[in-house]
């Protein structure tokens, strides 16, 4: 068995340096819906992956600039990291202990915008491959990064690129931007994504705001048609009534149940965190619960805006409204095909009138949790977190694993320093420090074995 | 006939110094939806008729105090005139022009934010009282004024003032706050104003927002609540489902039919004024559309929030939504029942969780179209405008009318200087001078002909 003694010791007496590197990289804005301060993260990346050797260029794309840096190793094997240096807006900053973007330490914890999803996940791995090369000179295997800068606006233009370099990005295995430990410490290893279709559904029905005195008994009203076309996807029965909607659905296999079997029920968890009073669609907790959260797509309201919003009274009839809708995709549901339908369903319905801005999509993609790259990364992570890794087969969240799984085909595994506070999108985001050096040892393990 | 030459002589020559006055008034910021400058201004208003020499006073309320005055004129008719000294908030402030509290002449326009709504409807009868007083010494009948400071936000104080001092506020007849032109120039009797019943509808279903990758199929949605409590109150064939809602509507009689009739049909100059394409209901013009905009009760949603509302994309399940519902009433529907069977019918389809904020609400109120005092404020209007005024029996719009006609018993009537680009609760609102002057005039002729 390898000795990773003098590997730790260096991770552990060079930890300061490292979190003063991440504060750096945190104190750079890089918000992605707001077009603020990409080149120069982009730049900052490029420098941080030069710092260890990497070759590393900066290749435009239609959007934020995408990070590719490679260095080779003994091996002829090739692991590849994917990250992302794009955060998400700050805001509400009055509920922030410390502005965003000026990184705190306080009790163990790092605290600002991005720290833990995703920055601290890079210079994690880049300071494993620092330990790595000062106690053996050079990688075991040949290393890529892939960071993009538009994770966070649903990486619109992230399929094409790895489309468009499939030599370049070729590789044996591909390590996830997050992962991290749940309520019980213990490490997660998350398999499946569901796949996500987000649209904004608006309605322009007059030129302008008018009066409600006037228009209210003969002028169509934006928000109200806008109720009421939101009201024709989904009732209160939870069922998404688009045709065809459900045509593509996979259902869990029993190997899927078996492994969803094994985690643990997060209802009272749910209940208490979230202040859930009843779940819905009658659920309970249990294996019907954990199987419905992930293996079943969604159709979510994540924002409604229209007229008059402030204090008291104001009498308009609204001639705009507005929804920001997602839905969450199931294997083998596609986002243009979900669009398709949506559109027809609208039009179906008397909705014409609705307009659709498609603002990003992909596909659900899994990985095969018997994989024996899977097998890797869990089985060494019982070494340094001192219990068993849990697989998860499927997790609700979406991302852009889609390409990496069916375009480069790859494994695709994760690994990281997340924890249920790690505030990710909220405000006092923060990292856990003792998890950013577990999560660095781990990688070590993983590079190495890998070779 | 009276010979007005001397008095409207004075009321040219001392146009400058009225609209010096007026813009000092205006200067006077008096935002009541934010609590700005009110009793400032209640105290300017009160120097303003004491300078005419009104016995006048600041009555406090448990909102905005009201101005009362009153002066004895030689016959024993009371004549009561109601302003209101609040304005609306001047945002968007980008769109202004000018300055909204710096009020400005252009072209013959006063702009200035409640210039027009309803700082000048005061001066200009202040004016007219002193063109009177100026060439006979005295009034020829008594005058009370009731100036509020709660108009812009549903004068929720009003009523009960009106009820604790039905002493101090006897009268033989009412002039209502505002009145006008419309586009051909023809100036507008309005004798009926709907009812309102103002509400916020809101729900929580969460204690903070989620991530919608992990909430949306297994946490309740508050923006899917408020959709469906909305979709269930109404439905695209405009009908207003609350059981019991249209029990006490009160249809348009005969008589009224005939002075609709007579209304010019405005589909045209709704279709190009506000961008109509198509009006609901079927409605296409002539009188269906005059007596449906008027005599018929709404439900018009105001206004939509919940969640993200930025560019782009957010993930993220709401945990609130609300709902500005504005519903306008007709005779004989009253606000606290329409607010007892909003609940029972929300409670009924399963929507306990939706809650009810009442932000005011009045009952219609009408005034007979025969009366004696409209007729002689009709057929004084053709000496002025040199075109008869028209009856338009019932408007849109809502105002607190109802303690005046009904706990008062007064016939209340419009005359005034508004016109359709007036711009009232919008950016650049203004008044055209000449129709100031006219209302000046206009408002001598009645006082005499009253006494």
């Amino acid at each position: 068995m390898t000795d990773y003694s003098k590997i730790d010791a260096y991770i552990d007496s060079h930890l300061n340096e490292n979190l003063e590197e991440l504060k750096r990289y945190v104190a750079q804005p890089s918000i992605s819906a707001q077009n603020l301060g990409l080149k120069e993260c982009a730049q900052l990346v490029k420098e941080m992956l030069e710092k260890r050797g990497f070759k590393a260029e900066i290749n435009a794309t239609d959007g934020a600039p995408v990070v590719f840096g490679e260095r080779k190793g003994k091996s002829d094997k090739t692991l590849l990291i994917y990250n992302h240096y794009d955060v998400q807006p700050p805001e509400p900053l009055e509920l922030w202990d410390s502005p965003p973007f000026q990184p705190e330490i306080r009790n163990g914890k790092m605290y600002g915008r991005g720290v833990s999803d995703d920055k601290a996940h890079l210079t994690s791995r880049l300071n494993a491959i620092d330990a790595i090369l000062a106690e053996e000179g050079e990688l075991p295997c040949n290393i890529k990064f892939i960071v993009e800068g538009e994770e966070e606006t649903a990486s619109v233009h992230l399929h094409d690129y790895i489309k468009n370099n499939l030599d370049k990005l070729k590789a044996d295995a591909c390590i996830w931007e997050f992962g991290g430990v749940d309520h019980r410490e213990r490490p997660q290893q998350y398999l499946g994504l569901r796949g996500i279709c987000y649209v904004e559904l608006s309605v322009t029905s007059l030129s302008t705001d008018v009066h409600s005195g006037i228009g209210g008994s003969i002028f169509p009203n934006a928000a109200w048609r806008l109720t009421w076309a939101l009201s024709s996807l989904k009732g209160p029965d939870e069922r998404i009534r688009i045709p065809g909607f459900y045509d593509d659905v996979v259902q869990p296999t029993d190997r899927d149940r078996e492994y969803m079997e094994k985690l643990p029920d997060l209802a009272q968890e749910y209940r208490s965190r979230y202040g859930v009073k009843e779940f819905i669609k009658g659920l309970e907790g249990g294996m019907e619960l954990k199987v419905e959260e992930v293996f079943t797509p969604t159709c979510t309201i994540c924002g409604l805006t229209s007229g008059y919003q402030g204090p008291g009274s104001k009498t308009v009839q609204p001639a705009f409204a507005s929804a920001k809708v997602d839905f969450r995709l199931v294997p083998n549901q596609k986002p243009e095909d979900i669009l398709k339908k949506l559109r027809a369903h609208l039009d179906a319905e008397g909705f014409q009138d609705i307009e659709i801005n498609f603002l990003g999509g992909e596909p659900a993609a899994r990985t095969d949790p018997d994989h024996p790259f899977v097998k890797l990364v869990v089985e060494s992570a019982e070494e340094i977190y001192d219990m068993p890794m849990d697989i998860v087969p499927m997790v609700g969240g979406s991302g852009p694993s889609y390409p990496f799984v069916h375009d480069l085909g790859l494994p695709v595994v994760t690994m990281g320093l997340g924890y249920p506070e790690t505030r990710a999108h909220a405000p006092n985001e923060n990292i856990r420090i003792d998890l950013y050096t577990q999560h660095v040892k781990h990688m070590t393990r993983v590079i190495k074995k890998f070779a």
